[in-house]
């Protein structure tokens, strides 16, 4: 396996674009994206589980109800969701970009990113259409991840190639983060293309599989959007034997994509709203994978965990209170806990008390940009992994007056 | 029922008292309080679900296995929790004070707030205690409650009057926040005193079936805390008939320990860490109770809610937002939201999407205090109310070093 440049882009056959329409009132942002494969191809997706769901959603679902696509569409500004007339203006927008590359309609992804609650007006994405069309390009996948950030202050791509029946396959991915973002059997945006021929059950299969261990173990701020939605688009046109079961060739898919999904989690953790700080929390020594998964999300989510970090105090009682109300079921007595940087480690609990520590070694290695959380139960040999953020003033001022 | 004077003191046969000991470095700050009853009193309480207790919960429980408590001694700058010796420090306190009290050592609740994780010391302690009984005296409630604080902005208290059994009786409290707030089955810590006369294990019954609907439905950063308790001690000076049984006396009794803890919660919601507005989520129509509760809780613990409420900005698709993940089963294309204060009613959601409203009037309204959101799911004829506040800068600076 090898990291490469190129984002959705890489991947044979696929083109990107993206471009300011109009959704949003600063010209210097763009707000429209598109992601054009040139053959049809198996597409798979997971989405939201909350309730209130984007009207996208509903219609994306339709659309790929067959397992194939063709093209995404994404728009950033308007969340096109609790508004009276969402699915119209989602079936409309696939309409018209269906008839301006001259593909069906039932082929085309659609997602929208952005507030909620107002109606979203079609003309701008009726202008912005022909131009997205017009500007795909083999290298628009810069402009394609600028057109579906909102308050994410950095893009999110990455690519890669690996070996499957024989051939070499590309894969790559992109994802728009920043807030509301504590996935629960979905996730976040984020829009996958290869070129891997894969039926779309297997593809289905791989996504489903990955969610639970990646997407599904982010948390920004313990909201899960209305929005989330992961999708993967394989148009086999790197003419490698067709993935039809398990074996070599879909543990490579797989394998290729979890590298994608974990990049991604840990850029939008990284990312996330106000954050100045990317934590991993991994929790090792569980008696069952859930517990492993609850533990670590729990640590993940506790605000008070996410303020300490931001503040590089070796707090370590607060990870210890959030194991306690995970649920998960734990000896507490016999936890450890340690935070990890490229400063070094730091051991701050033994068997579920504490043990002394260099509170000047404690703070340079807080003071990383990237910190592990270390939890060891002593009780089994199972882990999990989480990816969280600090809690910061300015995750505050972003969301304390977002829609101004 | 009538509001006086006097918090914890106010019923018949209590005193209380709170000094600077030395378990806090600063001499401004007192850091240990004690609740004295003249006889014993029927004790009842209800501590966290947090797998890590603090100790003094278990020397607690212990303590009032037999239905009576007749002292209270509770520190803060500690929470001695996660410590080897934690018992033992909490059985030596109660030793301490039983010995200075002439009481037996078994009649006293003892509890601890502040840091997790470092041995509390019992030195001070010891030397505090003379001085505690000493000052023990009808107006020390005042005291009492300084000295329970930690990073709460203002001493909660409140005292009624109320008549039950041809009698009246008189019911005081006295609360801690203001972090890691998030109950669960228990609560922060709260000690109520009255001098009614009532059984323990109808004191329980009315405790037990009071806490899920007030302190349970409180939130400041939904964290847990490890050390949550709340007593209630009745010493029965009031000379009503003995409440033995339900009937009109522990109706009264029940209506009064409602005022007494909601009032409390509202206090404890109001001044969360960094609050500058205290949230009152009132959700109605609803099919069931635990529907309302759910989604009320849901809504007053969203992180971009609460931000949105700090930045006076009726961003009411995050209220949606939290209703559709909050696991209730609820139909989202019937839901009314408005948002209510001093300044006015704004409604701004109507069959689960969004209305013309005014930003103006929407603004004056959020720029209030105290801020109602009224949630109608339209689907039934129950509800709840849950309390929180908003997510403000503060709330990061106090956290993001609250050991130094």
């Amino acid at each position: 396996m090898r990291i490469i440049e190129g984002g959705v882009c890489a991947a044979k056959g696929f083109t990107a674009s993206g471009v300011h329409c109009g959704i949003r009132a600063s010209r210097s942002k763009r707000d429209i994206s598109l992601i054009f494969s040139e053959r049809k191809a198996s597409c798979a997706a997971v989405y939201t589980t909350n309730l209130v769901k984007g009207a996208p959603l509903d219609v994306t679902k339709a659309h790929i109800a067959d397992g194939y696509a063709q093209a995404v569409i994404c728009n950033s500004g308007n969340a096109n969701t609790c508004n009276s007339n969402g699915i119209e203006i989602a079936e409309q927008t696939c309409q018209l970009l269906a008839q301006e590359l001259g593909i069906d309609a039932n082929d085309v992804v659609v997602a929208s990113t952005g507030v909620i609650g107002q109606k979203l007006d079609i003309n701008p994405i009726r202008k912005g259409i022909p131009q997205l069309v017009a500007e795909l390009s083999k290298s628009g996948n810069a402009n394609a991840v600028e057109g579906i950030m909102t308050t994410d202050t950095e893009p999110k791509e990455i690519a890669l190639t690996f070996q499957a029946g024989g051939k070499t396959c590309t894969m790559g991915g992109m994802a728009k983060g920043s807030g509301m973002i504590h996935p629960n059997m979905a996730t976040m945006l984020v829009f996958i293309t290869t070129d891997c021929a894969i039926e779309p059950k297997m593809l289905q299969k791989a996504l489903s599989n990955d969610i639970p261990n990646t997407f599904n173990m982010v948390s920004v701020d313990g909201d899960t959007s209305t929005n989330d939605m992961v999708t993967v688009m394989a148009n086999g046109m790197a003419d490698n034997s067709l993935i039809t079961e398990d074996g070599p060739d879909f543990q490579a898919f797989m394998k290729a994509l979890n590298t994608i999904t974990v990049t991604l989690c840990r850029k939008i953790a990284g990312d996330g709203e106000g954050a100045t700080k990317m934590l991993e929390c991994i929790v090792s020594g569980a008696k069952t994978k859930q517990t492993a998964k609850t533990v670590a999300k729990s640590i993940i989510c506790s605000s008070l965990t996410k303020a300490a970090m931001f503040g590089a105090d070796a707090n370590w009682g607060r990870v210890l209170c959030a194991i306690g109300y995970s649920g998960a079921d734990v000896d507490v007595h016999r936890i450890d806990v340690a935070f990890r940087s490229a400063a070094g480690t730091v051991e701050v609990c033994k068997d579920g008390a504490g043990i002394d520590f260099s509170e000047e070694i404690a703070k340079k290695v807080l003071s990383e940009k990237e910190i592990d959380i270390l939890v060891n139960l002593n009780s089994g040999d199972q882990d999990a992994t989480a990816w969280g953020c600090d809690l910061t003033y300015e995750y505050v001022k972003i969301n304390g007056d977002y829609r101004t």
